[in-house]
């Protein structure tokens, strides 16, 4: 019984969501609370996946021709205060620095919350000529928003994040790598997190400030709430004139480039955790997983077990991410642990099957035990992680997909939006108002106006009545 | 002649190695100034070059066990003052956040200037019995000092890094790990890096604000000067007793555990450029450099070139990071480019080459050009990339073993330090202000008391003659 307290401390799912969730990164140690208030320390299970989305993303983005630089994590503030939607929306909730050295500074400067002032001074110096166009930069870094409160991984006073700032000739060109990333956070979602998402459009109030439009990838966790997972936006030449951006254009003459924006952060860490998670604690998808397999010796004092185990390990199993467990502790514990830890794939090996030429494998996903002989194994865990990514994706999928209703009028709309874990589907007329009703009435907003599956389903705004002009998605959102 | 206008704007190293330092990042298009006074930018040419670094440096940690987390980025003062060494020896060139969301802060934070204080305060949370022993953690983040004077990658108000922070069972393990970390280092700038370094432990005056005792390797730039380019401290149980880290031990009574940290920064990419690099600008080790080979074509709009190119490229240099300069300009410009980056080969192919089934291929560090069959690319340049990066570790290892002199009376000293670049060893009765002496009557410094070729000169301080207790190596630095 003492083998499962590890588990047994977890709130279920369907009791309190909520706890569930600090339960799962606390029991898994995922990350620890810090002394310093509303900032995170992330443990190594944590920082693994972090930087394993790091390589996968990376990889991704250099494959479109991104190059990763490093900015000062300071911006003075006359700077910040250059682009006006861009200062309101992010002044308020900046920390300052004001004294170094021992001094007081003439200049406060806020610790970035985003970088795009301080690319935008970069572009204004290295930018001259068409010829040094586009530039297609990224930084990996930390940035803080100074939130009222804070929940693990989902909003933090300190996050990590990519944000990625782009400087083009033609406003045609920095629409498309506005929606060449959006795709290249939606393709890396899917196949590498197993999370299917929604891509949209995001309304003008939900809009980055400063951006002309902003794009979104939507994501819905298991109690059916949004999670924004990854944003892409178009800044129009609105920065480059702010910040006098300007280039000597083909014609010779003089012009303002086009700019884009996109940032993913460790919220999707979260993301993962409430996607795939369950009462046995994380469940990760293979390709991400940082121990892919985990081997638990059974009866590891006998003789030729713990051997077999790290032959196992060595000749069967190379090139996946293998760990085996031979720490003092009962193999019932090891299971418990494995299991909150979400590794994809358990391998038992013990005395009986070692003489059998077998082991038992569990998939961490469904639960499914299997025997399998040794020999095949170096066939089979590949294929199985391969089949558990996929299974993963479609049981994911299969609950978004179901987990989307439609509706025409606003009573409909407030039932579904208060008894049914999900996104609702409804016209929506343009108006912030309706925007702001539905958000005071509901507590959901709108997550996009998606690319997808958006043929109107009424003529009339779910909330006034009047003239719809877009089909909105709408969700409560973490 | 304008082919070599790039060349042309370095100050040559033997006239003015500063200027020759500088113009080289800025030509090289490593770096940029920022608006963020004694903050730079990491320019895309710059930051590939820590990215490498940071890969095969981690590669290395792994492979000790190391585990990677991110603690925040802030310090709250009460947390920063618990030991009162490192807070002397900090407090002064911090940066402090007093302001966050609108409101004053009850507690001013300081940027983290290293993050030896939240570690222990974290330890003090999961450390209780010697089974959680050792944990040996280490986290890549940026760090804020307030420096006066900085210069690009030498010293900045910000800078990145790694720092680990372990915490052991016993004295003895905690030294062996310092040790360890350091030959994890020196290990890294020979094989990976070219650098040959000198290891050895700091006298107390240098050693690390709350360290017991502290390790160096020190390598000699090419105008002779010192660069400390990583730094491996043991704290014994100090941070313990003052941060309340505590565990159950063996023995059932409670002990204060062991610490250590270890530190290497962005700092390295100016031992890379002042090590290697000559008047025609960088010169980068293969093994480090993010483009090892670049082929240039010569008559590109001819039939054929550039699609051989691509090919050689494609098939004859698999594995290897090559790029091809298909830009508009002319072969000199970009032979000069390639120069001034430092990328260790050059492939030059043109119609000629193409009819006789051959090339030719330069190398960086020597200049050296030769005709090598197409067919045989794939065997030769491998190996020629093995050698450029043997040879280089040999011409830097001559030039510091060159530079190193002895001296046994203070004229001798003081005349070596002012006529020779390069080092001096000397012995040393152990007491400051010789030390500060030394300093003020040469600028220079002790680099380390060092671990090999130790044996006494002479049985006398070089500076004020009562009995030598250690030899010394001395140097300027940077």
């Amino acid at each position: 019984m003492a083998d499962k307290k590890k588990v047994e401390q977890i709130t279920s799912m369907d009791e309190d969501f909520a706890r569930w969730y600090t339960d799962v990164v606390k029991k898994a140690e995922l990350m620890d609370y810090s002394s310093v208030k509303g900032c995170m320390i992330f443990l190594p299970a944590g920082y693994a996946l972090w930087e394993n989305i790091q390589n996968l993303l990376d990889r991704r983005f250099k494959e479109t021709g991104v190059e990763n630089v490093y900015m000062p994590m300071f911006i003075p503030e006359s700077l910040l205060q250059k682009e006006k939607d861009h200062v309101e929306g992010f002044a308020p909730e900046v920390a300052w620095v004001t004294e170094g050295g021992g001094e007081k500074l003439e200049e406060r400067m806020c610790v970035r919350p985003t970088s795009e002032t301080l690319f935008c001074d970069l572009y204004k110096d290295i930018v001259h000529s068409y010829r040094d166009l586009p530039k297609v930069f990224n930084q990996w870094c930390s940035v803080v928003r100074w939130e009222k409160t804070t929940r693990p991984f989902l909003r933090s006073r300190e996050f990590l994040w990519q944000e990625g700032h782009t400087v083009h000739e033609t406003a045609e060109e920095a629409e498309a790598r506005t929606l060449q990333m959006l795709n290249v956070y939606a393709d890396f979602l899917r196949e590498d997190l197993a999370i299917p998402t929604i891509k949209g459009q995001k309304t003008e109030k939900e809009r980055f400030a400063g951006a002309v439009s902003t794009y979104t990838i939507e994501a819905m966790m298991h109690d059916g709430k949004a999670l924004q997972s990854g944003t892409s936006h178009n800044f129009g030449d609105g920065f480059a004139k702010a910040y006098g951006i300007e280039y000597t254009g083909r014609d010779n003459s003089q012009h303002n480039p086009f700019q884009t924006s996109w940032g993913l952060s460790t919220r999707l860490i979260g993301a993962l955790i409430m996607v795939h998670g369950d009462n046995d604690g994380l469940v990760l998808p293979p390709r991400i997983a940082p121990t892919q397999v985990v081997i638990i010796p059974i009866q590891q004092q006998k003789d030729g077990v713990l051997d077999m185990c790290r032959k196992v390990a060595k000749e069967k199993l190379e090139g996946l991410r293998v760990k085996i467990d031979d720490t003092e502790r009962s193999p019932g514990f090891k299971f418990a642990e494995q299991e909150m830890r979400g590794f994809p794939v358990r391998i038992e090996i013990g005395p009986r099957d070692i003489e059998n030429g077998e082991c038992v494998v569990a998939r961490r996903d469904t639960g499914e035990k299997m025997t399998v002989k040794l020999d095949e194994l170096t066939a089979c865990v590949p294929k199985l992680l391969d089949n558990i990514q996929k299974d993963m994706y479609e049981r994911a999928k299969e609950h978004l997909e179901n987990s989307i209703y439609d509706a025409v009028d606003y009573e409909e709309f407030k039932k579904l939006i208060d008894e049914k874990p999900g996104f609702v589907r409804a016209m929506w007329c343009g108006e912030q108002e309706c925007e702001d009703m539905i958000k005071a009435d509901t507590t959901a907003t709108s997550r996009c106006m998606p690319f997808e599956n958006n043929s109107p389903i009424s003529d009339k705004c779910v909330c006034c009545g009047k003239p719809a002009k877009k089909l909105v998605i709408w969700g409560k959102a973490y």
